[in-house]
């Protein structure tokens, strides 16, 4: 099969691999689109331990069954991989399995990813792609269950409504306009403020998302203002600016990993009773709620997804590094 | 009235200073105990910007009403005077409020403390003496009930119950120990490991809390093991204790204040969805509910505090600063 394959740091090339080998319990997917992730793109810049070259990276995949129980099918993939055995997987809580793998990833154990004609996935990770979800759009999913779970993990914890929270979303990508559409057109949030540096993103964002976008230096970005503080980016500079501009009692869902560590005023965290909650993946009921969402076009239009032919795929991830891209998610097409 | 007043980093003088005045809908309470706590100690070191000399600090203080309204009755003091007007203080989060000060304070405005023969307090920050709790033991209701809503913090957040899980305590003062008798004996928590690098402090303990008492560097403080850490020392190093023992999904309590700000690992904290809450205060209803844990006995003998005169506080001040004291309280008697 012809793949895009990660061969070093920000290199990445098209090449004939080898077709996935039939597994049991598996069905081999014939793919269709797959979408380029940040942490891919963390990957791409040689600084994820858990993604080493070479490897076919990607996670976000739709596609029809090529081999398998439901041959012919449309489906969307949940790549979050999990041993269905632990305390965790027992509870509802499979994203916390220690077992956990998700595609395109080669550690511990190696899963080559959706950037590819062909990809392995067990037969439980599958699901039939809903009547009204374009299977072009459909990867869209994934990071829409990363939104959802962040955001209902944040619905949970505050005690006053989502609806009537004031909201800062920090990143204008995909996982911050994603919690952002989440926010405003499933849970009634009125109060939403929408930080970027990028101009061109943060103008894209707005056409979708009913909210206030501003730059970081912004004097929207009250301090000791938001009920609620999602930072989808993860840099010292942004923990910052969450930690600063939240209000006492107030909670900070953090999704990013761009810096793994830095500082943090935890002498305002304590002070002021903050809830600081880390998240980045979904549970499965997650997702399955999430394709209820997209099948009902509970967010909207989805035209803010850029689409490139998987064979262009290193020009894609050459311009998301060099900032030329205005598009929160681009999803590759074989 | 004769105050130990806090002159300068590290000294108290025992001298003569004027008595508080009669100011209308306040008391004057005729102290008869005050109980020395961390802040008091942040203060003495010059490191906090709240507690500026010359003060006189305390804030745990039980005594009896020299003038006003319930003149002649033994009562105990909610240090935490808030404004009772403001969003917080009308929906039972009065430890929020931004008007809110404590007795003992001068920064913003000024609170003398209970260090002294005589103090002023708003009436509706005295309670009654319950009738089975002794007035010299009486000032360690409020380190309590910092502690009671340190752990119903973590009771409302964790998904099983705190009777089922696995807990470390780091830090075995007054704030560790109680939150480890409210573990126990409260919420019949049977898996607790306390840790202290404090020899004596750490045994002194252990006389009355069912726990395995440990040193930093046990083997019991295994990665990724407790289901919820309290921290209850607040340094970089505790902190960093916290993050590599807590399990996935996990909750860390942080109610020290020692070091301010510092790093943080926030990759774990994201990837295992760890919830880090800060809190140092309490509610006015965990202030009534620790009373009544208190006369119920509930957290077994308070033989653990010591008791001082006033008059000699400063060497008791200078004793904790040596870490030269086992006692986890230290309770200041006129």
């Amino acid at each position: 099969m012809q793949a895009l394959v990660y061969t070093d740091t920000q290199k990445l090339v098209y090449r004939e691999e080898k077709n996935p080998k039939v597994v049991n319990g598996e069905s081999i997917v014939k793919v269709f689109a797959s979408g380029i992730c940040g942490s891919d793109m963390h990957a791409y810049h040689g600084k994820d331990n858990r993604r080493i070259p070479p490897l076919i990276l990607g996670h976000e995949i739709s596609g029809t069954i090529d081999k398998g129980k439901f041959a012919g099918k449309k489906v969307i993939l949940n790549p979050l991989i999990t041993c269905g055995e632990c305390e965790y997987c027992k509870n509802n809580r499979e994203h916390l399995c220690n077992k956990r793998i998700i595609l395109g990833m080669n550690k511990p154990i190696e899963r080559q990813g959706g950037f590819a004609e062909y990809v392995s996935i067990p037969d439980k990770n599958i699901y039939e792609l809903p009547k009204d979800l374009k299977i072009n759009e459909a990867p869209i999913a994934e990071p829409c269950a990363v939104a959802l779970h962040a955001v209902e993990l944040g619905e949970k914890k505050i005690l006053k409504s989502l609806k009537d929270s004031k909201v800062l979303l920090i990143g204008a990508g995909a996982i911050g306009l994603l919690c952002g559409l989440i926010l405003s057109k499933v849970k009634n949030c009125k109060n939403i403020v929408i930080v970027d540096p990028n101009d061109k993103r943060l103008k894209e964002s707005l056409k979708y998302l009913d909210a206030d976008g501003v730059k970081p230096d912004s004097k929207l970005i009250i301090n000791d203002n938001f009920d609620i503080v999602f930072d989808t980016v993860g840099l010292e500079v942004t923990r910052q600016q969450a930690i600063r501009s939240i209000s006492p009692g107030g909670i900070i869902i953090h999704i990013g990993l761009t810096q793994p560590s830095g500082p943090f005023d935890f002498r305002k965290a304590t002070l002021q009773e903050i809830t600081f909650i880390g998240t980045y993946c979904y549970t499965n009921k997650d997702f399955e709620k999430t394709l209820q969402i997209l099948n009902n076009k509970k967010i909207g239009s989805l035209d803010w997804i850029e689409y490139r032919a998987l064979r262009e795929g290193a020009s894609a991830f050459k311009e998301i590094h060099d900032n030329a891209c205005s598009a929160p998610k681009i999803i590759l097409t074989t």
